[in-house]
């Protein structure tokens, strides 16, 4: 029996588009939508019917009533640096990318405000402000490729969100295309909107609800000074110990991150940056900034608070050398994972702070079962794990184990009263465990919104929330052997 | 003919509430349900057909059950403070009064978090939790008053609200009552949660699709030092150019106020304050509160750029009865007010920062234009306006000709490219102005979300959005016969 979508007369469709977008904006070629089958979550793959790169908000919305009027399945991308599959394309459908929209429309200082287009690259921002002296905050590990629509789609963070916030507090308003092909605008100039806030709706929405088209950002101050502290501790209990002494005392750091042993050197074996030492249990990275006084006050607080908590030696920097000496191993440390064994997965989940010993502990127990060697990295100051699996998949079986760690370790962040996700998102890849973190009626209250949005179910179908063909026990098998460990970070 | 709101068996149906809540949660008396028929808004007034006061989330979800199942509108109240009408009872319905729900249910000072049922006073937070050196920072002037599940559905704002952001920023996860009678949870202990974001949607929906129940608070670390800077200006431009100054410096205080001429006499005349010089075009008030090396440092800062702005003379108050003293006449400004004027109407609006001199001269030129006064008292660090127009409403259609100044200011604020509300909602009171801030589809596409929690319409019904019987000509005229100054704040 023919489906639906093989009835599709896909010659007149193409047209469509063509006419809509110009020829050039359309790939419609085997080998080159090749390029687009996958997103930094390269375990999936499914080839797209079609990819359409618009230009404008015209555009986009075009594209998105033809797929609309003829039922077709589309999907946004940006950059196509998502952990999550977010940009995973799906089967027979019209991948619209967002690579050719890449200005920069409105640089508003007075008001501390950036207009840009999605496919405006995260640093670019930060880049354009910086000599006037402002910067964007929001600060993913990818920020060097990823796009601000994609940062959008997923609510991205970055190492600085402890104290900043990620991308949702920093996004005051963003023009959309809805899945029908209607734009509207949610938030705006100003922070507080009267009416739902569906601005704060749609910002993490994973390309469910539409697609942003033009980007309202907030930039900040550069701040005036910026010092790091390094504290090496004999235990990693000892380090989290310092993290919450740290809060406690009521000094926010702009971040705060833990790497274990294993991390450390394997970072030392990579990079070799001589300041970890190689026999401490756990290093604690501490970035505090604001105004001189400031800074130079919070530096003696955390340092005599590392202190007391068992710090074996303390290292500062203020000048900006010194400073990216001692991020570099925390920036290479996954890089650096990929030297210490064949392959390895990144699970990214969240607990609140006070939890930090008993779930690290519990990680322990669980490599130590497993016999997986676990590394640890992660934004220790908002309790955001990013446990590294080690594993070799040539050898039989051995994903399939780690995918069944990884999944134990959500378990432990949700038990804890934690999240299934950070930062990745949920996309096509944790879908099925949202049910951990959501009972029924909870889910059906977000499908009752994404309907609301998307009543045909067109814009990025499949993603985000448990469905019976993806998380069905069946469907799941395959599933987890079409899998392979991400390689891309 | 008989309505279906006439047919109802009120019998029956307070029998239900009865077992559902207890007799004595269940106010029925045509004299009690009198204190209920208006909130802060005074000018408008309608009796509930009953008010119930439940105790918990099950007696919560009970109620709204039963309303559900008899086809019952029902609107939410918490402590009634709010200016825009929100907890006005509609025709023949249910009133939720939260006013027995004032458990303080939680306080977690590892997690920086406290649990509330809805009706817990705002100021009882801080209360709690500030022996621990903890506090609870949205501020609304009505805060010994009104009350947590109120904050929310208004998404409370004040005086801190500059650098600390308002409600939706403080709510970490609520328990909510939908109005089918389902109990869910948005959000969590943690900040980031994946699925859709639909705390933030709750957090200001005003009670259009839901009641909380439960509230989970955010609290900070008692600042370590605050400081208050008073200077006063030969204009109100002056002010506004010292405000634009501080926060392009990169300092953001914890509050930043104006008041103009006719404030600072009216305030002296009822408080003798001393401390506001009666011949200034304005003063300004910047409070900075932090680490005591920051507070110095900032206060040092602050008085340089006032002086650079004109600023005639710096008082400044580290200790709290002398900021207290500096307070004292902004806190008195909507009481004192009524010392000038037999009434006087407030209005709320936002514009950016940047075009406060701008809007300010069009308000004085609509002031001169309509013959009206209008005292100008506002949170200028976020351009959050309450112009007070002073009028008497013994003199034939005064009141309408104020609400009609009062309506052109919204629109200067619209089109400054700011808000029609900055803290106090849209409610009954603004929503036929809503259609100025957005158009068709952006309303249509708040309208569907309604929609998803509140498919019958039977919570809150007519408030927030606008309505062909609230916002059509016909209605607007006896609208505003009904209409009277409010005289509560």
């Amino acid at each position: 029996m023919q489906t639906q979508q093989q009835r599709r007369n896909w010659k007149l469709i193409i047209q469509q588009f063509d006419r809509a977008i110009g020829k050039k904006g359309v790939i419609r070629r085997k080998e080159e939508l090749l390029t687009y089958e996958c997103d930094g979550l390269a375990s999936y793959r499914q080839r797209p019917a079609l990819v359409v790169l618009p230009k404008t908000t015209e555009e986009v919305a075009a594209a998105v009533k033809i797929c609309h009027d003829n039922d077709i399945p589309w999907v946004a991308r940006g950059a196509g640096t998502g952990l999550s599959g977010g940009a995973l394309p799906v089967e027979d459908c019209v991948l619209i990318v967002t690579a050719r929209m890449n200005r920069i429309l409105k640089v508003d200082l007075d008001n501390q405000q950036v207009v840009v287009q999605p496919g405006v690259i995260n640093n670019w921002v930060t880049q354009t402000v910086s000599g006037a002296g402002f910067y964007y905050a929001p600060d993913p590990s990818s920020q060097i490729i990823c796009s601000i629509g994609g940062n959008v789609a997923e609510n991205s963070g970055g190492v600085h969100c402890l104290k900043y916030g990620v991308t949702t507090n920093h996004v005051l308003g963003v023009k959309v295309v809805v899945p029908d092909g209607s734009v509207v605008d949610f938030g705006g100039q100003i922070p507080e909107m009267p009416g739902y806030d569906l601005m704060g709706v749609f910002v993490g929405s994973e390309g469910t609800l539409g697609i942003a088209t033009e980007i309202t950002l907030r930039i900040l101050k550069t701040p005036e000074a910026i010092c790091v502290l390094l504290a090496d501790f004999e235990t990693i209990e000892a380090a989290g110990a310092a993290v919450a002494g740290v809060i406690s005392a009521g000094i926010i750091p702009a971040g705060m991150e833990i790497m274990d042993n294993l991390s450390i050197n394997a970072v030392e074996d990579v990079v070799a940056t001589g300041c970890y030492p190689r026999d401490a249990g756990a290093i604690l990275l501490v970035e505090l900034d604001g105004l001189q006084v400031e800074v130079a006050a919070g530096k003696k607080r955390v340092a005599k608070i590392c202190k007391e908590m068992g710090a074996r030696s303390l290292t500062t920097a203020s000048d900006s050398e010194t400073r990216l000496k001692l991020w570099k191993g925390r920036k290479a440390a996954f890089a650096a994972a990929g030297h210490m064994s064949p392959n390895y997965f990144v699970q990214d989940g969240v607990i609140p702070r006070t939890k930090l010993a008993g779930v690290l502990k519990e990680i322990e127990a669980l490599s130590e079962r497993s016999g997986y060697a676990i590394a640890n990295v992660f934004h220790a100051g908002d309790g955001n794990l990013h446990p590294l699996i080690l594993y070799d998949e040539s050898v039989e079986g051995a994903f399939e184990e780690v995918e069944k760690v990884g999944g134990e370790i959500l378990t432990l962040c949700v038990q804890a009263g934690g999240s299934i996700s950070g930062e990745h998102g949920i996309g096509a890849d944790k879908n099925c465990y949202m049910p951990q973190m959501f009972n029924e009626v909870d889910l059906e209250t977000m499908q009752y919104v994404r309907e609301a949005f998307n009543e045909k179910g067109l814009a990025n179908p499949g993603k985000l929330f448990p469905t019976p063909r993806t998380c069905g026990e069946a469907a799941n098998a395959q599933k987890i052997a079409q899998m392979k460990s991400a390689q891309l970070f």
